[in-house]
């Protein structure tokens, strides 16, 4: 039966099972989603047909509760779910609530608590050095080999893949102008980056250690954190990024357990830098991720940046955000700041893929130094999955809109 | 009786009214309250018992429910607030309903959406110039006087007045170490600060003008954004502040209205530079608030600083979070940025009072540069009321206990 014969090497298959949350055809309804191949599985129907101790976390209308209910019971129900979806037994049950992706609308599957940016590939963060500061002595600030920079972001404009990004206005300043302009950005940009989904919370005044990482983080997802690069210029000194970031940021639908990618686990690069002992990951167990990342615009692949070349590690990042005392919520939602690889075709943005517009790109429509209204961007990956299989993770999806 | 008969000249007397979330004595019951003198009205209960439609406002455990009821009903609830607590013929039914504020917790009164701060005062961010960059030709960035500069903060970590505050640890690095070290901050600070609270949200994509402020602002509090400022130096290049400041942030318990705050409107300082259009409020009604904020450290005055002063309004504040089509949710906050006057004894952080630690502060407990464990720091506030009655802001409260 279809539903349950996902072709061989389907990177949605049940080695996979990432979570997210749907509506029905014709419904508003939503409810907890777990996708098999083309196919959404509702999980709290599945989970009372079947008399699981789990209905009341996954016959939900967001993942929160699912989140918040801690890594035993997400092991339980991964194994529980695998089953349901494998075993021939249990087929006639899941069947009916199998229902096609392409029929379903899919919503935002957590309510996100705060969002916090990193900065933490050494690419990236050498271009954009190179780019800004031409005469600095070393690309890189002073700190960025000793702690993950990162930044507090607006967590109420997280939206869904598939969500359309207004073309934002705001201030912008160009050393030759007099005075700022005010206008639509002409600078808008993409930035390919992992986004980390805290299930587990914890208290204020307790850091969480690197070896905890895995009872807090429940997944992952790709995200799409659009920049505009002119009104971030003009207000960024001394404060950070603001509005030229606030507009919008774009996750996948689907949140895909680390459990699913244990194969995908791998040590990140060689530190350069002596550590603080509360980021020192020599003796931890491998904290990198292996995920091979896609941007496409308008369908037509621009670059491939490469997840395992992330310098600092997502459980880097836990535990200096939490180094200080500040507590984690569930829904907490981290991104790993833009993945750059080492050579061109591997640069996460389009400010490095152009080198800061000087370098247009050559598109089947047309060239590119930044984003045309109606440019769609799509972000895929996968990552190595158990005997040779891939383990693909949601889609980010987002098209631009005139500014309004 | 008592509860009614608040003294004459009591800063929360029924011309202020502000709302609160407490539990009564013995109780761990969360309800709206509202203050009048010292005691908290059970805003929920007079409601049932005096038959207002608000009842599903007003009798829940938070104020978002209220905060998401609009302009409208706000002012109907507060006109009928001021009735109960002012029309003799209601008193029978309303004392038994007023709670001694000595008996009662109060709790964080609101959920925070996100948590934004601003760098609004003149004073104080010339004086950071000055100390941090005496060699600049001018003490302001370049953008200062075109757009008020902020940031998002972490909202998990907003504490009610009262809560203690952790001495955070983390990493620093005076330029003469040659490398990072780690331990308890030794340079902790506050910032006094008046935060603003969003009630009405807005849609992404749709910009909220100047005159749309008090459609969408329910009201405001004191607030105290402890930084860590040795932390702060070593991370905040090239990103901004994140824990330096992210390990707490308070709020008083008490959300005074906007309406309770009309004679305290006055004009903005002179604007010394021209606004963009969305900026521009020499058209608009009165943007600023005549606030007198005191800081005390264990009960010793410190500064008393001025709102009056701020160059920047919260309805400016506002219209530039959202220009770039970013949304408002309820429950969202805000920050002023620290309050400093012109003059010494009016600045709002230990940084500019001690000129950066070099002319320690001579206090009854003894000489202060920054915090020390033990130390509490209290903020207060009025402004000028109906009539020359004073309306008190809630105070900020907290003690440093010593790092984990």
């Amino acid at each position: 039966m279809p539903p349950f014969d996902v072709p061989e090497g389907d990177p949605f298959g049940p080695h996979n099972l990432p979570y997210g949350v749907f509506s029905p055809a014709g419904s508003t309804d939503r409810r907890v989603g777990v996708r098999l191949g083309d196919h959404v599985l509702d999980a709290g129907a599945a989970a009372a047909a079947l008399g699981s101790p789990y209905v009341s976390v996954l016959a939900r209308p967001t993942l929160n509760p699912l989140l918040a209910a801690g890594r035993t019971a997400w092991s339980d129900i991964r194994r529980a779910l695998t089953a349901w979806v494998t075993v021939p037994s249990h087929q006639d049950t899941v069947a009916p609530l199998l229902h096609p992706l392409s029929a379903v609308t899919l919503h935002l599957p957590f309510e996100v608590a705060d969002y916090v940016d990193f900065y933490a590939s050494e690419n990236h963060a050498r271009n954009v050095g190179q780019i800004f500061r031409p005469d600095a002595a070393d690309s890189l600030t002073p700190n960025w080999k000793h702690l993950p920079i990162g930044y507090h972001g607006r967590s109420g404009t997280v939206v869904v893949s598939g969500t359309d990004v207004v073309r934002p206005s705001g201030q912008r300043k160009a050393p030759t102008d007099p005075v700022p302009l005010f206008g639509p950005s002409v600078r808008l940009d993409i930035e390919a980056e992992v986004g980390f989904v805290v299930g587990t919370p914890s208290s204020m005044g307790s850091p969480v250690t690197l070896s905890a990482f895995r009872d807090h983080v429940f997944g992952l997802c790709l995200l799409n954190d659009w920049s505009a690069r002119d009104i971030q210029a003009w207000e960024y000194v001394p404060l950070g990024p603001f509005l030229g970031k606030s507009f919008a940021t774009s996750v996948s639908a689907w949140i895909t357990p680390l459990d699913a990618l244990e194969d995908a686990r791998i040590a990140p690069p060689a530190r350069t830098h002596p550590l603080l002992p509360y980021l020192d990951d020599a003796e931890e167990e491998p904290g990198g991720y292996d995920l091979r990342i896609s941007v496409a615009v308008n369908g037509h692949t621009i670059s491939e940046p490469p997840f395992s070349t992330m310098y600092w590690t997502a459980a880097q990042q836990l535990a200096h955000m939490t180094v200080n005392g500040a507590s984690l919520r569930t829904g907490d939602l981290y991104g790993s700041g833009t993945v750059s690889g080492p050579t061109e075709r591997e640069r996460g943005s389009l400010l490095e893929l152009t080198w800061n517009g000087t370098a247009p790109l050559d598109l089947p429509a047309g060239k590119r130094t930044f984003l045309e209204d109606d440019d769609e961007v799509t972000l895929t990956a996968w990552a190595p999955g158990p005997n040779g299989t891939r383990v693909g993770l949601g889609e980010v999806r987002g098209r631009i809109t005139p500014a309004s």
